[in-house]
């Protein structure tokens, strides 16, 4: 049975709301956009922001099939997906669920941008739970392809094979993560380098600015186009990753030792003494980062590695 | 006084050797190269292997610039810059540096592209070990930016100037790494997010190749254009990194508990139980990888980033 077109109800329409606006009316040139939000100013407010989330001259052919909610019955009773990004506290997400799925359509799919909140929490109240399920962005949204689709126990087979079609068929990546665990997958392995990256600061091995010049000159290009076990594998030779750990493997763990005893001694915890500096010194490097330049150099770099 | 023409003396030619050699003879044109090895084929040898490290078109105009040499002493004797890549272990490198410091002119500089053994180790024995620094690759150098400048306490700042400015006038990244850690700092950045993705794969939170994907398709291009630190500030907004970390501070420490936990329970060890299910799944992701296709990319994403 062909799918009827897209029409995307958009729940809270902060700053991923607008960027993945922009991504269905630019990616999917058929579907419509439905926002909701509280703010009394909703249309003034998105009109004014939106062109920002946009290729110059997309706006025209975007704003056509845009369309603003007063309320979220409104908002979701002709959906075919209710994307929310409301505030993210677990009694929020709980209570809104029963109400979309009381007002969407049956077979509409429901999408959480939540960054940590997982489905099997948010769906407690809802009559059918198999319908939800996190698809968590890497931001900005309208221009990172990755996309972490963390199902519950409870989400159906159904709902995450049309989840993926519909995220592919926009030209995205969405991955799957098998268990609902704390931070989910992206965040957790940023954060484990970032930790590290805060250790050797505070004890003065490297600067910030430093720091980030070793990452943007070697893992950043290099993990672009091959991620670290496939980087590692290539690194071993014919033996792949099982020779590499044979001939590095110890280093490797002396790292990990060293690092451990680094961030014991550093006491590198969020709100230790070691924070005031590192985030001085990135104050003193970056100033305000524009953002727009960012972005523009991303999108070539996803051009080069063969992403959209 | 300006400088002579740069003869730059490789001593070790295996793929780390041939790399540079390559750098240097297509981005230096001036420059003369004089590789010294022990292997009774060496001219044989890098005559057949070197053209893999260039560009279509570049042997002709490199290969008039290369020598070979059959003994320490001829190799050094007229090199401006003297760089070692012999085995990696700290009994050879002492014991070479006194002799290349014998034959070399006065005014050489030493490099050496270790990826662990301190410059303060390796000149124990040498009469001036201000001339000599660590100048730690990514690899493949030819390739990748990124170069990590790590000097002793006794290295001199004219070394260290002469170093800079030589990486920096062939298009690379060369970065100053203030105390000699165990590892330097890019590969204890790389080794901790690996760890962390040993452990989600140990887990069975994700599979190795959705989360290679996962990092291909979000820190690998965002790290490209802004490393962690950058990146997080911007993050931030207009209260950079220190309103990042009051926002978000308290999510990452989470993480940081969790992973740790997970690491713990996992005994993400190297040569652990977890690692033969980390390595199958490998292999059977990758096979054999195809590295020229993996170069020709990361060149792609240097470009778009603005590297050469």
């Amino acid at each position: 049975m062909a799918e009827r077109e897209h029409n995307i109800a958009i729940v809270g329409a902060g700053t991923i709301g607008l960027s993945f606006s922009a991504l269905h009316l630019t990616k999917n040139a058929t579907c419509t956009v439905t926002i909701y939000d509280t703010r009394p100013d909703l249309q003034a407010y998105v009109k004014q922001h939106l062109p920002g989330y946009l290729m110059e001259g997309d706006y025209d052919t975007c704003v056509v099939r845009l369309a603003f909610a007063n309320d979220l019955q409104s908002a979701v009773k002709n959906a075919t997906a209710v994307q929310e990004q409301g505030p993210e506290n677990a009694e929020f997400k709980v209570s809104i669920w029963p109400q979309i799925e009381q007002y969407a359509p049956a077979d509409a799919v429901f999408w959480s941008s939540t960054s940590g909140i997982p489905a099997s929490v948010q769906s407690a109240k809802m009559k059918d739970p198999s319908r939800l399920v996190v698809v968590h962005p890497f931001n900005p949204p309208h221009i990172m392809p990755l996309l972490e689709v963390v199902p519950s126990p409870q989400t159906s087979q159904r709902v995450l094979d049309r989840t993926l079609s519909y995220w592919r068929a926009v030209g995205r990546t969405p991955v799957i993560v098998k268990k609902e665990c704390k931070g989910f997958v992206a965040n957790r392995l940023a954060f484990a380098l970032f930790r590290e990256a805060c250790s050797l600061v505070a004890q003065g091995v490297v600067d910030v600015k430093d720091l980030d010049e070793i990452v943007q000159a070697s893992m950043g290009p290099r993990w672009s186009v091959a991620g670290p076990f496939k980087s590692y594998h290539a690194g071993g030779g014919e033996g792949g990753l099982t020779s590499f750990m044979e001939k590095i493997g110890g280093t490797v763990q002396e790292c990990w030792e060293a690092s451990e005893e680094d961030v014991r001694k550093g006491a590198i915890k969020v709100g230790g003494d070691w924070q005031a500096e590192v985030c001085r010194q990135t104050d003193e490097a970056y100033g305000v980062v524009e953002t727009a330049e960012r972005d523009e150099k991303t999108r070539k770099v996803l051009a080069a590695v063969g992403g959209t």
